[in-house]
């Protein structure tokens, strides 16, 4: 579809403005600020990109391949189901603020922005969230079947407290600059976790 | 400082923008826009207040007096400090998606927005948040002076735990468009404090 070049131009402009989009909206980053970063002409933005929503989707899927991967890593790199799941709070515990992403969350700073504005968007996000809460109820349920989980337990409910603690902390950590509060709310919601399985 | 009309259009700007900024966002907000639903020409706008960025203040602040104004009456309306604890995340639960301010929690909608673009509004929410704190805070230490409540109970890490889990509970049910993520996510929540204080 694209040259090898048109690709490479293609790619770099995704990648320069997934930090751009995310720290500042998609609404909030104009297309004369992408192309300054990229340092390419309107043209070969136009060349290569139908319009600036088809560049945001790109980059927040680009943000979120980035994200993803790193979580799936973390959960991997742990045997037993409890410690797959507490690896979910430390993931984020480590990796939330502007490690892997610089902005914070995108589906996060993505949501807010487009729930009442961009039903295209908005399903792109509810995708990523899905994705999210799926890894969580793949982990509980394995908890569940090797018996080491209460077996009553609703997974898709507790996965998805999981993820707005998650999220809702990222929030007041970012507006208050203050990475305790990622420590303590962590620490909260693995205590939590631990109770409850 | 304005004259009785001035006063009036002044309050009329902001009870306008207050929804548009709440449900769009700041940047995604244009002037154009709110002259529209103003019914006001620019002139009008630029003679009562400096720039969007003082109205965008304002509509803030309203949103927020509103918000505050409605929490304070539901825990006012319990005596028992566990009762007045419980009433926070039962008042988000009645209130949080559309019915006080449309388009969801106003300091969560501006915290993302401007974390990393307006270190003056990011100030405004965090005072916000710090007096959504409070109020929390003071609660528990009514349950502590009462004995009521264990003596060890950190008072500001709860706080703050609570306000996250509450937050990314409505990032969650505005994104699904559900509401029932609210009810289950804010009956583990209410779970959890019991077990805890």
């Amino acid at each position: 579809m694209y040259t090898e070049k048109g690709q490479r131009t293609r790619q770099h402009f995704i990648e320069v403005s997934a930090n751009l989009f995310n720290k500042k909206g998609y609404a909030g980053t104009a297309v004369s600020e992408i192309l300054d970063v990229a340092g390419y002409s309107k043209g070969a933005l136009y060349r290569t990109f139908t319009d600036k929503e088809e560049l945001a989707r790109e980059a927040f899927k680009h943000n979120l391949k980035k994200l993803q991967k790193g979580l799936i890593e973390a959960i991997q790199s742990n045997d037993k189901a409890i410690d797959r799941l507490l690896a979910v709070p430390d993931f984020y515990l480590s990796n939330a603020i502007d490690h892997i992403v610089p902005g914070g969350c995108p589906i996060l700073n993505t949501a807010i922005e487009v729930d009442d504005t961009d039903p295209r968007m908005n399903e792109v996000v509810k995708n990523a969230f899905s994705t999210w809460k799926n890894l969580i109820v793949q982990i509980i349920n394995e908890g569940k079947s090797s018996n080491t989980f209460d077996k009553n337990l609703d997974e898709n409910v507790l996965a998805m407290y999981i993820i707005a603690t998650i999220e809702g902390t990222i929030v007041l950590a970012k507006t208050f600059k203050d990475k305790s509060i990622l420590n303590t709310n962590m620490d909260h919601l693995k205590k939590y976790i631990q109770n409850i399985v």
